[in-house]
């Protein structure tokens, strides 16, 4: 069983290397680029029976900064 | 229009960074944690029009380091 987080930084909060990215895009000339967010994508390898309350409580206590950053869960 | 790219170390990379969320989980007290991998999600937001082509493009020249790492592109 696996479960993919994806921790993004709230929306209102600067994104330093989202903006950098877009800013490289640019200059490399892709044209059409309104806007970059970037975040962290985790993949957890699980033990069967592991529910999503746990992988929740995982982003709560370690994999996300629940002040500034927002997170999902996705188990597959 | 939006595209989100997911970057990932290649299998038989190593990945210093899913290690150490792997150990801080199993120092935390979570068990049934077998492996973590940590990439990067990057999301795009495009101009209409935008092809999966340019963004594949984007990726091969900025996004990601395709030596050791490979990359997802999903439009929504």
């Amino acid at each position: 069983m696996k479960a993919r987080v994806h921790v993004m930084l709230k929306n209102g909060v600067l994104d330093p290397q989202g903006e950098a990215v877009h800013h490289a895009l640019d200059a490399m000339g892709f044209e059409g680029v309104n806007g970059v967010r970037q975040g962290k994508v985790i993949e957890l390898d699980l033990a069967d029976g592991t529910t999503e309350a746990d992988v929740n409580a995982m982003c709560e206590k370690l994999l996300a900064n629940t002040v500034i950053e927002s997170y999902t869960v996705e188990l597959y």
